[in-house]
């Protein structure tokens, strides 16, 4: 990636990074691969098809991480388990799939993510759902879609007409793909596709109990508080959330203008204690960072530093030069200094072709006067500055340009 | 790694971000694993004993990056070869090398690096030195050591005596492990011994080609310009990098109380075109991310932002409470709200321990009044607190803490 593509991708992750951290969240950072078996039974033994696996020269079998979740639970569990709950954590870092390339899916990419570890309240899924959907409004993305559901309402119906738990999984996947003519077979079938198009007070009459729905509807009072209402996202209960280890409220975070990729994050709440022996109760949520940046596309506004090259002519100039640079670095801004001994013209030449905003000419003249020759190469304009003056002058025509 | 050493790790990753980015520098990334071809053309067939090389499902050989140059140059000749000279590059991310780990050498650790493509001048060299000196500077680092050394005086001299390119290597390695014993038996060791102890003129006298020396000491004329001078570095011939691809002027930087793994930093001129086809001059550095955090210890100063806790009491509270929240972290400050249902002596409790500095607590009182409690943790104050400057009240007296 060129230093265009990572100006914004910094950006992006500092918006990020400031929103979760003002909610409290700590970063943490895990190896880039792990013992393949933590992921086995994260996921189930078809993940390695999906993997990087291999044996390294000690003979241990190790895999490339293809997500955190895993692996900052394992850290949970080796080295925090006895700090005080709510343990609040984040990461950013690239994961690895072995699949084919395309637009928005890489073998290597970005996760950005939270867990949220210990409460099992209503106010923990809000504040997981609400920490998300910051997140989002922060990157200035403006078009994209807030999808809540609970796994438990179906599950709980599910149980309700007999369905062994097994057997659910395989329904979820129906529910997934949209394959209703499949879910007609069951006897049950038109009622559960309406179901799945129904209001929550409406679900209610179908299910003996209602208590999932009623946790959702806490939850969604929460979010009310956050300012996060009935207008900002659907009820979806579609929403069933690729992985088996979620259990309970689940969300998705779609961004329009990315076509089938349009899933930027998704999240809700999840069960990860056990194949570490507790039964601590987790939420947490993963961006796919590259798609959100796909979807921001030219939507980002980036706060450009001034950018200035200094051409001295003549050597005596030089540690008047030097001088200057020292400041103006020590003032925040980029400037650099010709270094390739070419003359006048090469030199304006090449910052025209560089980018560059200002360039600064000094020979003998500058000094004696105390000042530098600046040029707009945006207008072309050239200017004598005194020296106290140039920090700001250019930070003013900056602006300008 | 835990959230206390992630926060020291961003804000050292941040200095040097903002020194190399106002020396114009910007930001590039390549992936995490590459071809295995691409380090063995780099580095030489043995470096295959010292990377994580494995076989993709593809039958690809690939290798997880073991230092960043090699793929920063694939990625400029790839990628950059048209954008005007000198291009001006830097990077931060993960490397890995199959080696016992130990004190300050991990099998994944972090490097923070430049790449200087195009210039080969005086000032470019300078310019290198004098970027990795500020940034080790930047870091509030105190007891460090600069090394400064052109490979090209040691190359001059052993040409003269007559001894070919391949034998020469040899004897890099010989004053690298400072084998004394073994450059006796050359005709010319007890001179050559003398030399690596000389300062610069003294070894002209030793030359019958001084150009290196003079090239050398115009690269110092412009470190002074930078206020880097005679005091701050020391000429040290037998500085010859590890890695045979240096060609000119090179340097080091060692960290006191390191012991044997002081180096924190490398760097210098470099050729890495020929791999690619191309004779582009290059210089550039890396840093021991690790180590200069093992470095820097407990002398890392961090800019905390004070952490608040609040404890709603009674549910009428609520929407009061998550208002609050909402202003504070737009305000900058970091802000937790009782997740877990517990009563205000459990949730204080939680907040001692979980080290906030403050707990705001909020009741039917403060609501009509318009106010916050606000208990500082540390000293076990509590004040009723304006609700338009609590965010004030905090910061001041979070300075006190």
């Amino acid at each position: 990636m060129f230093p265009e593509e990572m100006e914004k991708r910094r950006a992006v992750e500092d918006k990020l990074r400031d929103v979760v951290e003002s909610f409290g969240y700590g970063e943490v950072l895990t190896p880039t691969f792990e013992h393949t078996q933590l992921f086995l039974e994260k996921s189930g033994p078809s993940i390695i098809e999906e993997i990087y696996a291999f044996e390294d020269k000690g003979g241990r079998e190790i895999a490339l991480r293809p997500e955190f979740t895993a692996s900052v639970m394992r850290l949970y569990h080796e080295g925090m388990r006895e700090r005080p709950k709510p343990l609040k954590l984040y990461y950013f870092g690239s994961v690895f799939r072995y699949e084919r390339p395309q637009a928005g899916r890489y073998r290597e990419f970005w996760h950005f993510g939270t867990e949220l570890i210990g409460p099992d309240t209503p106010k923990a899924d809000a504040e997981n759902i609400a920490l998300a959907y910051t997140c989002v409004k922060e990157t200035g993305l403006k078009d994209f879609l807030l999808r809540i559901s609970n796994l438990k309402i179906l599950y709980t119906y599910l149980d309700e007409k007999g369905i062994p738990d097994q057997e659910k999984k395989e329904v979820f996947h129906m529910i997934d793909k949209e394959e209703h003519d499949e879910l007609m077979e069951y006897t049950f079938g038109a009622e559960l596709i309406e179901v799945l198009g129904s209001n929550l007070e409406d679900i209610k009459d179908h299910l003996d109990d209602s208590g999932p729905v009623d946790d959702l509807l806490n939850v969604l009072d929460v979010l009310e508080l956050y300012g996060i209402s009935k207008e900002d996202y659907e009820i979806d209960l579609s929403t069933v959330r690729g992985l088996d280890y979620y259990q309970g409220v689940v969300f998705e975070i779609d961004a329009g203008g990315l076509g089938a990729e349009k899933q930027i994050c998704g999240g809700g709440d999840y069960q990860l204690g056990s194949i570490f022996g507790t039964d601590v109760s987790a939420k947490g949520f993963a961006f796919g960072f590259d798609r959100v940046l796909l979807a921001l596309g030219e939507d980002l506004n980036l706060d450009k530093k001034p950018r200035c090259y200094l051409i001295p002519i003549g050597v005596e100039s030089e540690g008047y030069c030097y001088e200057l640079m020292k400041d103006m670095r020590e003032e925040g801004l980029v400037i650099d200094i010709e270094l390739m001994e070419r003359g006048i013209g090469k030199a304006l030449s090449y910052a025209d072709r560089a980018g560059f905003d200002f360039a600064f000419l000094i020979g003998e003249d500058e000094i004696n006067k105390s000042t530098v020759s600046v040029k707009n190469m945006k207008s072309g304009d050239q200017e004598n500055v005194p020296l106290e003056d140039v920090g700001s002058f250019v930070r003013e025509h900056h602006e300008d340009q």
